[in-house]
């Protein structure tokens, strides 16, 4: 969709609002709610970063869910993030049940660190919260010249194991950033089942059904009416490949640091007050060891152009790389502001109200 | 299959040898055409525990292939393996186009040494070769209590780019092994295609169909007829996501460790001469940064334990955990031998006799 389009798309079912001011409605909301000034700006800017990049399911979006969890106690906002215990390259943070945001910001600074030193941080969080779309923090590295690697368990169970019928695994996600010279980085960032459930979420409230090959009831037939979800599993990708994916990351990202994975998952949708005890795992990797920065980057600028220019098939107009299309995105929103849906500026205007801050406009 | 019925099954079809005849014979065969002993000695170890576990497709069955490219000079039976660079926690190996199961075998240690000191041990590969599955180097590092992380470049591109029809991409497959305490590790080993090459051509060997989604043509459509192959790519999991897999697997273990990836990888299978150049990553991570390992090794048993115990799908008569597979054809076939095809044992007694040497009995 081009910049016309989204705004031509815009016009009728809400506008465009710049980032700025988003950020800065984002951090007031935070502030009102206890947060210390500077948390509150850092967590805002992270959240508007994953709007302008295309997670509108990550950013802004999940203000009034956060903001409800801080007021019924669910969420620390004065935690004291720190590093339990650590080795030249690795490490365990204590996120103390603070916003997932600062947790991970901090932990992929440790990481980065011990990397331009060590060649590689490999560092681990628990009592962490939900943080946005995991290409934030696979992202970060990439301002030194590192390849991000992130892990994650998600906060709510919506998978079963392969052959299973009962929710006992997440979406479990990864992200890949790895840096190129000219061209765009390439950002992959993939939960481990076909589709996200905020897709399940979007097509339940559209009114619209699901493809099958989505989820399956417990009986393991296709479902495909949203408005049953409850009653069903997402399907992994690569069936029992997927399975694996998603058990893998959530022993490395939950079990491994002392977070929850499994039965101690807490589903955030539907409880503000127990600690979910989330659990991340992010990857700093130095670049030097293995090439000059630069001569590596040119080589992945040659692998993206193969792939670019090599043949398609018939009725595909272009060859994507990982990220192009939130890369896109966030060019085209940081220009010409955030398109927001009328449904959500109102919620957003309402908790405005409730807080007694200003909204955007 | 229980032990009794792969027995009779073999009974028709070949006979099951004892593991160490196998290694053996297999040792005697590269000690023939030029591999110093202890060499010999320690790939025809991996290659065996290869078809132990059940990769049939990645053991001895290979040899014939491995014998011919050796004496072809496309492998170094004397090379100099060794660290180009490092720093605490990273390192880059030459593998002076040796056979890849040496080049892997040191580059595990190396990993596994950082990580004995710096908590995670990255090591990246170039001019290595191919080195059987990728479970073999991701479970080095469970003897040391520590997870293992594996990727690697396909030794030849059968994957196009999502929307693409070129064959620039490999099967690109992860192995990550995670210790348990009285459960079997998980050790989930999966190539980023729905299925492995190998499978296509079983299925053309023995005159059967595919089934759909395995393949496409060039223009997108289903092939079924595993005879034109050739003429198709194999899909990935999950459409884009397995691309981007692929991809991400591709740069990291190719690209970044300057080996091959995209147009530069070599098929082994039609080019016996030119050096592969290819590329892998060994990752071994410290657990005693993040838990006590008995305490970790623990909590792994319990969510193994949590998700066998759950409730299956109607039809479904017990759900698997990564590696279970594998781990029960290891102590089946450790026990009662390796069963083999009548034709592979055929192949391999034309080879000994080419060689000069003893086959197994």
């Amino acid at each position: 969709m081009t910049a016309q389009a989204i705004r031509r798309d815009s016009a009728h079912s809400g506008s465009r609002i710049p980032a700025e001011e988003l950020e800065a409605f984002i951090a007031r909301a935070l502030v009102a709610v206890g947060l210390p000034d500077a948390d509150a700006r850092g967590v805002a800017e992270l959240m508007t970063l994953a709007d302008l990049r295309g997670a509108d399911g990550h950013g802004i979006f999940r203000l009034p869910q956060y903001v409800r969890r801080i007021r019924a106690g669910g969420i620390n906002v004065r935690p004291q993030i720190k590093v339990l215990q650590e080795r030249g390259a690795s490490a365990l943070v204590d996120g103390d049940n603070g916003m997932g945001h600062l947790v991970m910001r901090y932990a992929t600074q440790v990481a980065m660190d011990k990397a331009a030193t060590a060649g590689v941080g490999w560092v681990g969080v628990r009592r962490s919260n939900h943080a946005g779309p995991a290409a934030l923090y696979a992202m970060m590295p990439l301002e030194r010249d590192m390849v991000g690697l992130y892990l994650a368990v998600g906060n709510a169970n919506h998978m079963a194991p392969w052959g299973g019928i009962e929710q006992l695994l997440s979406t479990n996600p990864i992200a890949v950033a790895i840096p190129a010279l000219e061209e765009a980085p390439v950002v992959l960032d993939m939960a481990t089942t076909v589709v996200a459930y905020g897709r399940v979420k979007v097509a339940a409230q559209r009114g619209e059904q699901m493809p099958e090959g989505w989820m399956v009831d417990h009986r393991g037939r296709p479902l495909t009416d949203p408005s049953r979800a409850e009653d069903g599993v997402l399907l992994p990708i690569g069936g029992y490949k997927g399975y694996g994916l998603s058990l893998v990351f959530g022993l490395l990202a939950g079990t491994l640091n002392g977070a929850a994975c499994g039965r101690s998952t807490v589903d955030f949708n539907k409880d503000d007050v127990t600690p979910t005890n989330t659990g991340h795992t992010i990857v700093a990797l130095n670049i030097e060891t293995f090439a000059p920065p630069k001569a590596f980057k040119a080589n992945v600028d040659a692998l993206i152009r193969d792939i670019r220019a090599s043949r398609r098939m018939d009725g595909v107009d272009r060859i994507r790389i990982p990220g192009d299309a939130s890369h896109a995105t966030f060019l085209d929103r940081r220009a010409g502001g955030i398109p927001m849906a009328g449904s959500l500026q109102q919620a957003l205007r309402r908790l405005a109200t409730e807080l007694g801050i200003e909204f955007a406009r």
